[in-house]
């Protein structure tokens, strides 16, 4: 194999109850990449469409997490990368995860797969700490192993995969405004309450739980965040309403996807997601705030191969 | 029905990654609680065996909670309540939770069962407020509801009850000192830093998920406590030591039971349960450090009744 393209999803993190350690892979949105072997060893990117990007190695997180993937392997040729950007950058659904995930996957097919899984996230993961400035893996992991996770430990890249309920789908709204992952991290708080950590962590287990057992009246009341949604939302237009909106729509949850400005709900039937989604655009169109909307299943396998050569 | 004898048991609480939210109901060591209708209204401690402790129905958790129960329903005959404590106050398994909840378990079963399993946890609660205080349903939740149980909230009490792993034991061992929970809960630092919050939420979600997929390897590196253990432990004779010799022999897990001095390890199988507590048994006879010690099942039915008449 010469040369392989590659459809690498988006993502949601966080889903409230789980900030920084919970994953979903989405069905629709992503970045399309193309990794072609070379003559000439070493990585080029070669072209960046979509979203104007650098084709900096060095600062594209495409090349950092190629480079970072392929110090462990000896190789004597090279690769070229093409991306295509499905996701627009600082969207809160993982666009630069999309692109190191992507790139280190399609390497490692390309070098007959000697990585695991758990070698492609701690490589992708070079390029989140260059974007957010810290090491995490909640959006690689989903991207590069399927469906909800949860990463337990970053330091021994301990990740697990949580059933995904067949009838549970996503909405994701994004007014069309950007916000920067390490500018919506620094609104977190460096310190929480016990009590506080305490409710945070029964909703995490109880959505946890509620996974297992399709439960999503449980669901409901555990995709809640006390800790970092109020501070977060601060910087979302709209998002009390957008929140109010969804729920008397039907949604089980709604919530901030990663740093934002994107917004997640969850329903578990279809009519529901469309409703919901026609829902919060009608506000959008009416107060003239441009934006993107669209609904997806959960995407349970993550990266696609779309063409290999 | 005008008498009822019930077997109320200990309880383990935090299991070191779900600080006030998780239970275990134990099958060995608890209160036997005997209530018996009067013709007089109004609640009286006949006896407490065992252990000394007040009878003033004002003072003792068994009075505190039959008194809350009550209020919410008109009976005009009274109730009698005996009680042979099996389990030391003080200990770290649940002792005022055995005797709250096995009170007012006894008397909804004289009053033919009018209370739900939510409303027996909330009258609990009042017994723990008064020893602890603080409201919390860690321990009365699995007594009642049997097996082990996530409390999601002590406000609207929501109680899950998770999978108790068949194989699954317990092994408790106590050095025969007293902690009192009010003054081991003022040992808690009331702020965390939000790392340390993210990885013990980390932990707590995978030792849920362990729960459905009998995943022990997973369940061993979750059982995990960073933040209240460490402050917590120093106030427990040779607690890094029985740690090590649990480990040392097979345990999955150890760690502080509820606020102490009880210590817990979790095993999967009886041989390797009954050489953990060998092994720290003999440890604390070679220190002369004098101790209690069992093993003991998941007890997945809770509160059992003994005789009625």
């Amino acid at each position: 194999m010469d040369s392989i393209k590659v459809f690498s999803p988006g993502s949601i993190t966080n889903l409230s109850c789980g900030y920084d350690i919970l994953g979903l892979c989405l069905q629709n949105r992503g970045d399309e990449i193309t990794v072609s072997k070379t003559n000439k060893k070493g990585i080029i990117i070669k072209s960046v469409e979509g979203y104007h990007l650098t084709k900096d190695i060095n600062k594209n997180v495409a090349g950092i997490a190629a480079q970072a993937l392929l110090k462990n392997i000896n190789v004597n040729y090279g690769f070229e990368i093409e991306i295509k950007k499905g996701i627009k950058p600082g969207s809160g659904i993982g666009s630069s995860a999309a692109s190191s995930a992507g790139t280190v996957f399609a390497i490692n097919q390309l070098l007959d797969s000697p990585f695991s899984h758990l070698d492609l996230i701690k490589s992708s993961m070079e390029g989140e700490r260059f974007v957010s400035g810290s090491y995490h893996a909640d959006n690689v992991a989903p991207i590069i192993i399927g469906g909800i996770t949860l990463v337990r430990s970053i330091e021994s890249i301990d990740v697990i995969k949580l059933p995904s309920p067949k009838s549970l789908e996503v909405i994701i709204v994004r007014p069309n405004i950007e916000i920067k992952t390490s500018d919506s991290r620094k609104v977190v708080k460096k310190k929480v309450k016990i009590e506080k950590m305490v409710q945070q962590s029964a909703n995490l287990g109880s959505f946890i739980s509620s996974l297992y057992t399709e439960d999503f009246d449980l669901m409901s009341k555990s995709v809640v965040d006390e800790i970092i949604e109020p501070d977060r939302s601060m910087l979302i237009p709209e998002f009390d309403n957008i929140k109010k909106i969804s729920k008397y729509s039907g949604a089980i949850a709604v919530g901030i996807s990663g740093s934002g400005p994107s917004i997640f709900s969850l329903s578990n039937n279809s009519s529901t997601s469309n409703k919901i989604l026609d829902n919060i655009t009608s506000h959008f169109e009416k107060l003239n705030i441009d934006y993107d909307g669209f609904v997806s299943k959960i995407n349970t396998t993550g990266i696609k191969i779309l063409e290999t050569k």
